[in-house]
């Protein structure tokens, strides 16, 4: 029983098509530096938007209309969503998906129940992904909406909610290993604080970082060999998340010896509620070796909040992608579409158009990027402008050999710096508009 | 020959005084918490706002009257204006100042020549600290204002300009030792990017980390022991700067070791652009032992640049005197006004005006926040709140004694975790109110 | 049947009580300026927030303890909400509260049965107010959470849902006027747009026009008398909404002829979202005769979305009623505290808490606005500054009587305009401390 | 003598070109809508940024190499850059320029001295413009980086300033006439305040209209028939600017009777820091026929202030030229680079490729805006989405003859809402995308 009977698997029919329900940039087969666009892109759909958004938000409730969903809290109602769910990952062509326990597999009475239902979803998951060929991007455990994390989870005031919080990061990554999820994702939920007269920060800290270490552990015991990531976010549901941005996350990650184990999932839209670009943060991340996975989506820049939108700009694709090919690629990790369509947006179809804009708009972003490099505009560019690094002072400095005394010596001698070449912004900024 | 003939040194008047020329509540010599309120405050003034500050605008040219400055480039007026500042200093009973290399001495043709003129102003700088008692917070130099650093400093793509901000902090920490600094800030000036397009971030951060080992080195072979300070901002003047707030900073010190070489000098405006309470900056740092100093400003949150304004708010310095308490002083470090007077107070009493109000609202602030820590009111309060993880499976935890599998096995047996306890956020706001 | 047993009345006990559960400022019978406390604020409370809130957010579902509430949509528990809200109110010696319809009673299957419910509700609120005294501030209608309102109410593509909001609309003004209400509120909900792309905003701003001007009519006709007053605030839930702040409310109703018929109703946290003080909207509005009431709450200037939290600074507090005593007032207005507790504050007892603190912290403020209004603090200086326009030439042009070729001729005789005085910033916020 | 002489007039070359000193969309006279691309567009280059800007910002002074400019305030200085400011615009093929009397002509020791001083340098503009047939868009005056104006200028506390300030806006009429000028511009420089505690914000506003209707009269004296333009700005230089946006400028209008004789001039960067997209304040300007003319540049979300930057974001110049095209073209106004390279762009050739790079973005904005408007992709949409208004109960209401209880009356017969379809936001968002 298909929920789409309407809609084909998604197909590219070239820039030239005017269909809303085909790929006009998107084909997986396609080669681009020596890889397909499929490899390059991996997308993943999540399960929390697509499958248990509503459209609610803080002024009305959901008014999504999901014919397959009874709005039950029943294990059927959950394997029913599973069906349809594979259905849509099929349809578009994504090769991965992603989600929170919770959005999956209903929670029980007590934390035996809710095992025991993930068991029951995570079979139902395991034999679609074989029937399909659908790969598992990431699993995570929802640790904010459960009340018993008003506190937070692994940085609760409340002993046994962490407890909790282990024992469902303990059963979700076993359910990840046995679908053969290639990461794992920590997203800080309400890891943060409301208000610093009643935090406690450095001790929050030190247990969070203790639940990492446990985690990292329980991984190596059973053989979990997929990458961990954490998901940096500034703000909201906290007033303050301690994973703010990806510098707050690598801090923590090197002050409490972690950083071999975690990578960074990286969202637009949390860079800029951060107040950076997300080529920053991909750039940052990415020349610390700790580039991991994105989020794909986008916010609205006059709004102070994770609005979630699907990614429709190019220019903000094309960066993406200049900085993921210049550092190497995702590796395990995939292009996420962490996006919801908007509360208007109500009917089942419009998930198609969404996803379409998604995914069309990630692969014009990689062609441009691509062909931005096989140019080399920026890369030339760049290079001659640090050029006299290459030479003998600049060799020396980066090698350690100079000192304050020998630099000083030199200008002394010389009595002025050499003048400077100018930053070329706005040519550069055009240039870029040429690969549009 | 007084400049402000017309104001006597500034007395303690007591909370009754309606003299805006006087304080009512920083009373230097009062005791609180075995220590006098100097001590703790350790306020410093600031020879760039106070002395050089004209009050121009990207709109406007300078507005301040400032008699005593005939507004030359001469050495003579440098040394002018030195006479007046420790007046200034005096009158306010500050016992410290900080300085930018470029704010106390002209900058000549050649490095040479600067260096010459720092000299000549460095001995009547030393001769006014012995006449009077001020004493020397910290130096910096100024690696921004000349349009040679235009593409930053330790972040340039220009080696001469890198090997004369060498040339130049080699000379400021000359200069700051003998002197008897006892602090050396780097604030990151134009270290950042205007676009990534141009730019390469990795090699740019390895030159800052060769930076400051080079200062490093420096100091340690001419017996410079002040401590060492890097001020976050995150954005102004470049779009990005490298060292966007406290989490950046330490990353980056621990990604290069550097950190035990280095603390943060904070600044509230700077906090607030980082979208972080100055609050906040200070707990982070203090918890992680890099609470060196801060700098006393404010900024307006509904604007989006550096207003650097002189702080009036209670519950700003309330805030920062519990975090400081809480982290036990400033050891080196000082309260710095790091504020100017607006464009439209340009008459020469208004630094008087704004100074006073400035050290007055630090000082209440630190009676505020050792009354409230008289009664314990909030350490009690978080005491109790994280009281749950003083048992036996929280010291477990905390102890390294627990895994993911005996967390959930206690969670497996429980069935559920016991319940939460309000928040209180809005009791605990209202008894900080008492103490206002 | 008493829900809070263990509070009496809440009463006065002055500056030096300890008890949190007691006013420290707020003493009703007071006399200020001539005129009660109590008069001056006429505080109110909102049945939306402090009845219906559950603490939930955007991450998870409520976490609010109301152990009077049974979580139905019955009239039965509507009715039973009553009971307690009036408890509240009273304890709480709140003269005054507020309510959306769709807050005190249950949304019916049809118009008809939403109607009948009302009627039933409306005349339990009646028999309470009767009981206790209290009264309405304002009533209004909820046209913005269910799903019909999706696209907007007064501005929707979808003409029976106009048609639907106007018979909303029309309910509540006969219920507000039935049970005396002094207002009545219209708070735009989704009346704006999410995307301009598919948006007519000129055709959707003439149907608000009309509605409004439906509204008047119908008021006119059944004798309502109450205040017509409109709420601004510019973003969420839609991207961007018509009555983004004071001014566009004041254009929209001068251009299509409103003005005479609606005053504001300011919110703090909304001016701040506008990117404007509470202050400046409050003098902009009240210079222009359109202040009519307020939504007492402050927002996190760090953070993008209406929080709504409960008022605590003084400095808030003190500027708001330094602009409502210079505008004369609040006349039928009130001090509404449209604020929400914490979802980590979910005991009942946090509402007392929270109330208190708001009334207290506005109690304060009409205090301090009063001490300095007494001195003239504020006033002469302002007096003063403006003093040049009192004379000739400033009463020529302020009279009409002034041309540029007679101010040209005036300039071109004097050369150059007078010197000016300093604006004084520091020194006057230094001052306004002086009363804190 | 050129100053430029390795650049001749920049031609049309074709999107294929790779010449970044050619247009690759603006083809003057290529035919859109009936109209040609020159006519459509109408661009303008700034005097202020293009001529007078250094490159200095609050952290350091300028750095642009000007070869032509001796730095001195002289009239011989002033009447050099007239030569090569025509020189740049004539390369530039644009047919206009705009000015404030400050950038162009020196100001002198007294007004009648500036007088002068304008007389002479306008007539040298006068020629020039005879020369090349280039032609003024607007003239300004600049009443805000004289120290006089720190206060405001139309708005000052000082008198004398107002008059002055009455000239100074009367010369510039004069010569905006003589030049034969299209509009007359006012910005608000300084008319805002940095502070409520000792601003008449009353006071100021009736100032404010007074002297604009003194403008009003003198121009009609005079018989200056070009367009009077208010600009709207938020904040900056002042913390709080009067003319905060489209809604507090024609509120202002409407309030004073001034809306008869003034249109906007909007700025995208302006939009933005007050919160809107430009999109957002030329439909909300145009459907009040108060759209004149536009300040063509883009600002960066990311930072706070006015950072004036080239646009070149293809997404935002087509939704300008969408909106511009909409409400019927601009008239008499254009498209105005209110732009300025950046800092580190500091050499001459840099001031081409921005004015390239930023009228080929419009020229490419305005071909993506028609051919989505001859397809009626947007238009057929939003047509088909009101659709239900344009029955017979949408027209009662429209024409004014629904009264609520007649809504009422239909919708309890009616029971409930026709079902609302869905926004599509993400279809549409991905149907502009293949225009791109």
């Amino acid at each position: 029983m298909t929920q789409f009977p309407e809609i084909n698997r998604i197909e590219y029919e070239g820039p030239q098509s005017k269909n809303p329900l085909a790929f006009r940039w998107y084909n997986p087969s396609e080669m681009i530096e020596g890889k397909s666009m499929q490899d390059h892109l991996r997308f993943s759909i999540v399960y929390w938007h697509t499958m248990r958004g509503t459209g609610s938000d803080p002024f009305g409730p959901g008014t999504a209309v999901r014919p397959w969903d009874d709005g039950t809290n029943s294990v059927d109602n959950a394997l029913r969503r599973v069906e349809v769910a594979f259905e849509i990952f099929e349809k578009l062509q994504a090769p991965y998906y992603a989600f929170h326990d919770a959005d999956v597999s209903p929670e029980g009475e007590t934390l035996a129940e809710s095992h025991s239902n993930f068991d029951r979803i995570a079979k139902s998951l395991q034999e679609h992904q074989e029937k399909t060929g659908i790969k598992l991007l990431w699993g995570t455990a929802n640790m904010f909406s459960n009340p018993r994390y008003m506190h937070g989870a692994a940085t609760t005031c409340n002993v046994d909610v962490y407890a909790y919080a282990a024992s469902q990061v303990k059963k979700c990554l076993e359910v990840t290993k046995m679908l053969g999820g290639e990461n794992y994702v920590f997203w800080g939920g309400r890891e943060g604080y409301q208000n610093l007269y009643n935090t406690d920060m450095k001790r929050e800290l030190d247990h969070l970082a203790r639940f990492f270490h446990m985690a990292v552990d329980y991984a190596k015991e059973i053989g979990f060999e997929g990458q961990f990531l954490i998901e940096p976010k500034p703000k909201e549901p906290t007033k303050h998340q301690y994973d703010s941005d990806a510098a707050a996350c690598l801090n923590f990650l090197r002050a409490y010896d972690l950083l071999p184990h975690f990578k960074l999932n990286l969202e637009t839209n949390h860079a800029t509620l951060a107040g950076h670009t997300m080529m920053h943060e991909l750039d940052y991340a990415g020349h610390q070796g700790a580039l991991g996975s994105i989020d794909a989506n986008t916010g609205d820049l006059l709004l102070g909040w994770d609005t979630d939108q699907f990614p429709t700009d190019y220019y903000l694709t094309a960066q993406c992608m200049l900085m993921i090919l210049k550092h190497g690629g995702l590796g395990s990790g995939g292009v996420n579409f962490d996006a919801k369509v908007r509360r208007e947006s109500f009917e089942p179809i419009d998930l198609f158009y969404a996803h379409i804009g998604g995914m069309d708009t990630f692969a014009r972003g990689l062609k441009i990027a691509a062909a931005i490099r096989a140019e080399g505009v920026l890369e030339n560019f760049v290079k001659e402008r640090y050029s006299s690094w290459d030479g003998e002072l600049g060799q020396q400095i980066e090698q350690g050999q100079a000192s304050f005394a020998s630099l000083e010596k030199y200008m002394l001698a010389k009595g002025q710096a050499a003048p400077n070449a100018s930053g070329r912004q706005e040519m550069l900024e055009n240039l870029i508009n040429r690969y549009l």
